[in-house]
């Protein structure tokens, strides 16, 4: 468990940070400022100084942050200094988008096996995946060990799909179906909808 | 422009009541509570009483809310009681699945044409649309009156998409490529990145 003074908020802004500065370092920088990332980010210069103390001194007034450093503490506060594997379940359009996206493996994690229920899926080939029956997902998971898994099944199948993953030992769950899921307090869970995204700003439209 | 006052993690929350709301109509359900939907929602009855009454009296103490008349109340709030189209730029895995996604219709949005820059692509068929050619986003977006965009380029390509996109008037971008983007105070921008998510709960595990 990490560090529970420190608010869950702060914690998120982190890995746009580290996105930030994997960003610099393929422009070949070596050295940045809080000024400059918060320019990037549409953040404060003294919010991002103010997030990043809570961890430790990574700068000095004046001089900056040296990139490669400040990237290599992220990675350890954010435990993404090791690769975790992680088990999609559902191999519709969204979870094949996810299987063969290649924007994760500098970022500490590789899709490891995927999952569906459906029999004209299951065996098929989806990027260097066949695709492993969901019935199988319990002693599968287990087995490898994956702690990690995305749920990207119909949302009337995402609770039984979630509550399969947790009895596999699964630990954060990252889920692209439109419902909230009730998981137990040890379990993470982040979600991706894009209509809660657009809809929050057509709020503010007209 | 919304109501300033109101601040947008209230803002951000509604879109998730709406849901929720909308999911236990499909059930066949009429009236909930603060409490019913903060077990659903791991989020407190207090907190929903609190966001709601922002906007105005929705229910009363000791008979909860009736589901229909909140849901309509929440669509005209969050400006979703009209279908909002939408342009999406980049036909890769991501922009396929999007352009096909079944989950926009019932909720405000959908998808009306997508772009992409590959002479291999333009012209191509994925789901109902044909692929056009991103260099014609800013007529054909401007003539279209389309107010809100998806990106899902490369990071690479990103910003100079956001560019056009903000030229040609939208005012709402869901930005699927993994950057932040530069666009004027008046365009919104929300972001859908998995890693974001995925780092968000790496922090916690171990």
């Amino acid at each position: 468990m990490g560090d529970k003074q420190i608010p869950d908020i702060v914690v998120g802004r982190l890995p746009i940070y580290l996105r930030t500065l994997q960003r610099m370092t393929q422009d070949g920088r070596q050295v940045t400022s809080s000024q400059e990332m918060g320019e990037r980010l549409g953040i404060s210069a003294a919010q991002i100084r103010k997030d990043l103390s809570q961890f430790g001194e990574f700068g000095k007034q004046g001089t900056g942050y040296q990139i490669n450093y400040l990237l290599s503490q992220l990675r350890e506060i954010l435990n993404v200094d090791q690769v975790w594997e992680i088990a999609v379940v559902g191999a519709g359009d969204i979870g094949s988008a996810v299987a063969r996206y290649g924007g994760f493996s500098n970022r500490g994690f590789a899709v490891r096996m995927i999952f569906d229920n459906n029999h004209e899926v299951i065996g098929k080939q989806i990027g260097c995946f066949t695709v492993l029956d969901t019935s199988e997902l319990i002693p599968v998971i287990q087995q490898a060990g994956i702690k990690i898994a995305m749920i990207s099944v119909p949302a009337s199948q995402a609770q039984e799909v979630a509550d399969q993953l947790v009895e596999a030992g699964v630990k954060a769950i990252l889920n692209y179906a439109p419902i909230s899921l009730n998981t137990p307090e040890d379990v993470y869970v982040q979600y991706i909808d894009p209509v809660i995204h657009l809809q929050r700003m057509t709020y503010y439209l007209e």
